[in-house]
């Protein structure tokens, strides 16, 4: 019995920082918004290693970059892996780039040992994951699942009012090959975890069985706005008070839901925010998350009941759900290459659901697919000290590239 | 036994409506800042009337307005009341304009029926009572009292970099007069109780023996952001949920004060306030007010004990106390002259505290000051909606024309 193969961690770790510099932010982060200046070097710098190295790059209508390395056998569907290399406007070095990076080292290390796969290995990075620049998120990888149009994608428009379209020209990154997903074999996306799970658990490798379903509301609770120095707590209807006690409630209800469940206000205005004014109308956001739809659909009635208890204080409310998505189940085929690829290279790993969402929940609708998870400090993403340690970043390629090839060798679908 | 005599309800009206005409806006209720343009209509209105029957009219270093009818015997101190005549951006056609209009009336009527009183009446218009324009409140009403210098008020400036200076030479209304308090017998000042416990409790006249202290606190509240899907409830530090339980312990000590204590929260600002991220921080108000400055300390200490709880969330705190405003005892015998004048005239009243601040409260601190409050509907004010019923101004003019009268007609001390 050999040692398994193992990818190079420090020339993954050299892309990583090259990268790092496509939109460095004084803070240490990148702000690299899709189709932007700096994605474009990102986009450049990544075509021409991939050149290099002899893969093909091919560019679609929406600018998702296709990096393949030939198979033995072409007919034989190919295996995808890939993620995203824009950012949030203050974003880290590592959500979404390092699933492309760790993908490319894949590759660079087969060359290096000159092994040959059966099937086709492609490499992808998707336009837009972020929706930080173009709403909604995922865009691209949406359309090539057929979630949205063509037409849609190259239409949203930024803050500045430019369209997706025109910044992909204006980039030079408008292919001619429709976004339109092609057959899979197996499709994969190694990505952080973006939450403190694993860190916390000193687990090396997510294996990621799930993303949760969304739904989201737009609250509006009604009372009556008076001078805080003149009216009696009894003669009230504070509607920041009742808010205060939905709050409360809509945190009990992720907590009767955890481990998996999530329920967060994160939005909140006052009116009129006078701090002699008890406030007359307060609006809010709330979101719950599960892997369970009907554990979903009891969040929502939690909150409706919580809602209807405010009546006690002559409150009224408004709920609009303003966006309902379903949770994703990933392939079971998929998940035990990854879980076989961790055992073999003697990692600690644990199944876990995704919390937020990623290209691959969209590829999950058109390709058996799965999720890679690694850990990342203290859980901070969308943030510019977003940070993992080059052990992890090593650990989570090197199971990539068992789980590429254990795909990549099967010979019949 | 005589009727008492009583003042012209219809005319009072007509002079409410014609002030209303001045910074008149499209909901119904006025915008006269403070040393504005439409101020300067009603302080020229209100000196063209006064002059017109025959009273003197004064104005001082900071534009405040006095207007006399002379008594008997000069050399006996006078009695005086009155309010002011600017609002609140968008504010309501009889917060102070009332307490000012309704003097006139008295003047008026004392003139119709050639009533002559021992001494001297004066009629004051207090500059800037709002703030609105110029913070802080019943500035010049302060420097009259001693509470602020006059450089210091005429150094305020507005939103636009202008100062009260240069305003009040703008529109005419800086006299040579100090703005220092000269010795009186006796101030009222009469005004629309701006709550709502008066028409609730279907009552003519506040006889307002007290005003509220208040302490102002500035709170910070921090957690840790954490982004919303991927951030287990048990490992989460949401400010916005500690918060929550802040906001229901402070209006439970409200509660627990009442009815004379208000406990408020009134501003609330949330950090990232993003609807996908558990809230790192928040930012908010609270203020207490209390006619007894004893029980003002124990809600301060309340506040503190309810903050240090948020320590089992994992929340820090910081408290800054932002304003210190001691509670104000009005004059016993001014009080006395009040409640018989309301019984002579078979009002209903009730003794009450004043939960706001008024330009009688500084007034009290060098001279024996009582307020008298009349009704308005649901306690609306600082609103265009504010709104009073004519009987209601009509009761409240009789009851100051009395208690006028009894002091004026005091010949010792």
């Amino acid at each position: 019995m050999t040692a398994p193969i193992h990818i190079n961690g420090d020339r993954l770790w050299q892309s990583l920082r090259t990268f790092a510099s496509f939109g460095a932010t004084p803070g240490g982060g990148v702000s690299r918004l899709a189709l932007s200046p700096e994605d474009k070097s990102g986009r450049d710098t990544l075509r021409e290693w991939a050149v290099k190295d002899g893969f093909s790059c091919e560019v679609d209508e929406l600018g998702n970059m296709f990096i393949r390395r030939p198979g033995k056998n072409s007919e034989l569907l190919p295996v995808m892996t890939g993620s995203h290399a824009d950012s949030q406007p203050l974003g880290g070095n590592y959500d979404g780039i390092y699933g492309v990076l760790a993908g490319l080292e894949v590759l660079r290390t087969l060359n290096d040992l000159n092994i040959e796969t059966e099937r086709d290995l492609v490499l992808v990075n998707w336009s837009n994951e972020e929706g930080a620049r173009f709403a909604p998120a995922m865009l691209a990888s949406g359309v090539w699942s057929g979630v949205f149009d063509t037409d849609f994608a190259l239409s949203r428009k930024d803050s500045q009012n430019v369209s997706f379209g025109s910044a992909l020209t204006e980039i030079g990154y408008q292919g001619t090959r429709p976004a339109k997903s092609f057959p899979l074999h197996a499709c994969y996306e190694l990505h952080i975890e973006q939450g403190p799970v694993l860190e916390a658990e000193q687990t090396d490798i997510g294996v990621v069985h799930a993303a949760m379903g969304q739904r989201w509301f737009d609250i509006t609770l009604t009372g009556f706005a008076a001078h805080a120095g003149t009216t009696p707590m009894s003669l009230r209807h504070d509607a920041l008070c009742g808010f205060a006690e939905l709050t409360l409630a809509v945190e009990n209800i992720g907590n009767d839901y955890a481990e998996d469940g999530r329920a967060t206000i994160g939005m909140v205005n006052v009116t009129p925010n006078s701090r002699n004014v008890v406030p007359g109308c307060v609006t809010c956001s709330v979101e719950f998350r599960h892997p369970d739809s009907a554990m979903l659909e009891e969040m929502e009635q939690a909150l409706i009941h919580a809602l209807a208890k405010l009546s006690v204080r002559n409150l009224t409310f408004i709920a609009d759900k303003i966006f309902d998505y379903a949770p994703i189940k990933f392939d079971d085929i998929c998940l035990e290459r990854i879980s076989q690829a961790t055992e073999e290279l003697g990692y600690r790993h644990r199944k876990m659901v995704s919390g937020a969402g990623h290209d691959a929940c969209y590829i999950n609708r058109v390709a058996p697919t799965a999720m890679i998870f690694i850990p990342c400090v203290k859980g901070i993403s969308h943030n510019e000290a977003e940070e993992i340690y080059p052990i992890w970043s090593e650990k989570g390629a090197n199971v990539l590239l068992h789980t590429l090839l254990t795909a990549a060798n099967e010979k019949a679908c």
